[in-house]
């Protein structure tokens, strides 16, 4: 059973779910017109089926490999990677002036979506780029914006990020790497920066790494960090990819999953690199991007859960055991809440992608607001769900399930890793009840009552479902209260199960919107409502537990 | 961090929650007295401490291997299994009259549990021999069983279960393999199995395999199956090895994990076989067998869970991300529900296994329905719980999780076969809702009422944990009647989320013996029971919900 890009559900989300339509009528995205719409993702969709797909299990099977200090991609990926190169696929919403489509960032999560279904690995590689373009679009120079980002958009060039060091993860304050002026408005950067993803290839001519480094005399922490571009091969005059850097690749990590993704231990041994952005301001520019490229990781996981949906509904069709097991109610209620889920989860991510749209078409802090507290739901719960997704794949394929031909478990393997990279499922739930409700819950507040009207609304079509996503807000509004009210370790304490809750409730609100919209899907929603909503309210009562339980534990409580 | 066998949680377990005090004062197992039980744990726990537990990544990196059609075991582990066998661990419960210790079924666990937890791979294989003295023990003729059972026990001999065939999985009534008798009372064998755990390798002498095969003109389906003992080398007139049978390995799965256990497809072509038990009832031997293998299928979960959580717990008091990561409230909520998950697995699979000791020991009826009822509760909850806990684990270590070196990853891909062999856990639920409430619910309520009846009792000391037992139990009480009543289809669409709602009560009902039982436990009884346990009101809403939604769905519903 080949892949099949899911173009049809997502023109539908598109159209009757969280409606693309206001962005297309703003005059910054007034090009992207249905047919235009229609035709990207159409395109788009033929490129992941038959060019990405059909190489992932080739990525899994012979990793990208370092070799003599250079990385070798896993067989086909440079082929393939041309065509998207070619078909101007890297970067979708980037600024026209520099070469751009300028299309909506909602149509980049759509492709994303559909990219990361077909080859998680080889998807990765574009997305990091996206990113970078993105960083440099709001904080570079004009000299290094003109060189480097029409590269970037053509895919000749491709980007890296350089966050972590071995003792600086999640707190990126501690990292090490030093920038020191070398009086020509260029700086020597000198350190070890680990898990840096596609860190070097053989896809494109230049690797560009945007590096986090210390000038010197930095204050401590997060507030001395500045932002580098450091160019794996300088630019000559010309700016063509000139001499080699003093970088290298010391090692590749050898991963759970994602083995056509190189992840490289990379050494700056006094690299040259140009300050992007102001001095010590790094963080802030590493902010702008990591917003996008959290939603961009929440899609990852949507589209691995597709593909091992896909995977797992073929499979129930064709294997017999006694009958088709799609006939087993067990089975069926696997498939069910699988796609029920991955409805819920794309909803989200898309609308998501709708609001920072018109935060930038409009300007209007409520979008901005609303697609900075969707952000990290999007992230976790996508993640969450492409786990979840690609475990019960496994389940319906019983025993050839734990078999590495069938495919199932490459799903689950590689998607593992996109509840941690990007910040932790629990740092973006942290960042849910922290610094997104810093506004004392008002952007929150504001979507609550939304979902609430929508679902007073849908009470005379839907009676049941309705009542049940309106309960299900309530019962979410106040926890939210109640969370607000509480000191941080205590919302801390109850920030994960929160954030699920906080999903569930979207979920099953857009489920609603879809059933109005097209009552074949009330019964997709149904599942969602009845079988997956109830959980919320587990989840808020653990969200409401606080923090004291947790921390009356002794080590020898804990068996240390 | 080195593992370290459990073995004074266990011990807690045994002396003040799952009591396996009344296991030995029956006259049957005298001889387990206080002293033995210790002795036994302890020595156990330092083989699997000492010996299994180093041999854990290299089983890993270094699967077993065919090789001139015999399999090649990972480094190291022949010669812990001679320490395992001289050791006399192979099969602790069986019979003294062969060669066995006696000891109850319930240490045979303790064991199990400690073994899966330092090397699940090598544990397998005396798991299966047990299994296989078992059948014999029940189903085989006085000289089988003098030929067999002391080689198995002493552990020269291996033991393996030949069920699955490429068409026959679930649904084993499809199998094919055919026996011819040969005229001399021995049959001659025909037919492929598959997903044969240990069908070869080098630990043993002789490898014997217990094979389900169709006499000529048997009946089709479960009702024309017979049980066949099949060696790999035909024995001697000393009961020695002897000449090679017809059969052989004709390939090994390449699997997500449990690498160091060889996977075969096994080929019988006329090979010489014995039969065990009646013509056509070796579904009936394979039932008796099949219920200890599942208990023993949901302690290598829960080993693995113990094993995952170690892990997690040492690098979380080590790893500084401002602070050991170990003082932020969500990294303690991780680890502290995964602790409550083992405890509760824990002590349910060794309720499992006192009820199948008095069950023996005593020759109650009701005992024995105990242990029926709980059997696929301890599958699938403990398998369950390995998987979530193994998954947790990973994400305590972030990044490093998703390293292979960090060995956190191979317990995920370890432990999912769990769920799957030995009957999917899909089945177990099935199981439970269907075999084992034939009595119209009576095993389960009267297990219910102990349940009630204990947070009863607790009120006094643990009023506001015991309520929420109480009140728990009571919606299952409820949710039980419900499903009783129901037809198969809408139990069978219940099942899973029903066998899930079931442990939780249970889980919780024995963290309050415990908290009862020691009062610093009463931390970790709270963690599940305020946490944890409000899921089971969203699994019994779930398990009530029928199967009609789900069979509304048409193909095109589910994007077919």
């Amino acid at each position: 059973m080949a892949y099949r890009s899911p173009v049809a559900e997502i023109r539908f989300i598109l159209d009757k779910v969280v409606p693309l339509a206001p962005v297309t009528e703003t005059e910054r995205f007034a090009e992207a017109t249905g047919e235009t719409v229609e035709a990207v993702l159409t395109e788009a969709g033929r490129l992941c089926d038959e060019v990405m797909a059909p190489l992932l299990r080739a990525g899994d099977l012979h990793p990208a490999k370092l070799e003599n200090g250079v990385v070798r991609s896993s067989p086909g990926f440079k082929e393939a990677y041309a065509q998207i190169a070619e078909g101007h696929w890297v970067a979708v919403a980037a600024d026209p002036d520099y070469g751009g489509m300028g299309l909506p960032q909602t149509l980049c999560v759509a492709i994303n979506d559909m990219m990361s279904g077909a080859n998680l690995a080889l998807q990765l590689n574009p997305l990091l780029t996206q990113g970078q373009i993105e960083a440099l679009e709001h904080h570079a120079s004009e000299e290094i914006k003109a060189l480097y980002i029409p590269k970037l958009i053509a895919g000749t060039w491709s980007g890296t990020m350089n966050l972590t060091e071995p003792q600086a993860g999640s707190d990126v304050g501690a990292l090490r790497t030093k920038a020191e002026p070398q009086g020509d408005g260029t700086y020597a950067i000198t350190g070890q920066k680990i898990f840096i993803s596609w860190g070097d290839s053989d896809l494109t001519e230049n690797i560009c790494h945007l590096v986090l480094a210390r000038l010197p005399d930095a204050a401590p922490g997060t507030k001395g960090i500045s932002l580098f571009m450091v160019p794996k091969r300088l630019p000559d005059a010309a700016g063509n990819p000139g001499v080699a850097n003093s970088l290298k690749v010391v090692s590749l990590e050898h991963k759970m999953g994602l083995h056509g993704s190189p992840t490289c231990v990379m050494s700056f041994e006094g690299a040259t690199g140009w300050m992007v952005g102001e001095p010590n301001k790094g963080m802030a520019a590493m902010f702008t991007m990591m917003n996008n490229a959290r939603l961009a990781v929440g899609v990852q996981g949507i589209g691995i859960a597709e593909g091992a949906y896909q995977k797992a509904l073929a499979y129930a069709q064709e294997r017999v055991q006694f009958a088709p097991i799609i006939a087993h109610a067990d089975v069926r209620r696997m498939l069910a809440e699988m796609r029920a889920e991955i409805f819920a989860a794309r909803a989200i991510a898309l609308a998501c992608a709708v609001a920072l749209d018109m935060g930038r078409a409009t300007g209007a802090a409520e979008w901005q607001a609303r697609a900075a507290l969707l952000t990290p739901i999007a992230k976790a719960y996508g993640t969450d769900v492409g786990i979840h997704v690609a475990d019960q794949g496994i389940q319906v394929h019983g025993g050839m399930g734990f078999v590495e031909e069938t495919g199932a478990a490459q799903y689950l393997r590689d998607v593992r890793v996109t509840a941690i990279y990007e910040g932790t499922n629990g740092i973006q739930a942290m960042d849910l009840v922290g610094r997104k409700m810093m506004d004392e819950g008002r952007a929150a507040f504001r979507l609550l009552q939304e979902v609430e009207d929508a679902a007073k609304a849908a009470r005379e079509a839907l009676p049941d479902l309705a009542e049940a996503v309106w309960q299900a807000a309530e019962t979410l509004r106040e926890a939210t209260e109640a969370l607000i009210a509480q000191g941080t370790q205590d919302r801390f304490a109850g920030a994960v199960p929160y954030l699920r809750a906080f999903a569930r409730v979207l979920g099953a609100h857009f489920h609603l919107q879809a059933a109005l919209a097209e009552s074949a899907r009330a019964k997709l929603a149904a599942i969602y409502i009845r079988r997956i909503l109830p959980q919320a309210e587990a989840d808020l009562a653990a969200a409401r537990a606080g923090a004291v339980d947790l921390f009356a534990l002794s080590p020898d409580d804990l068996g240390a």
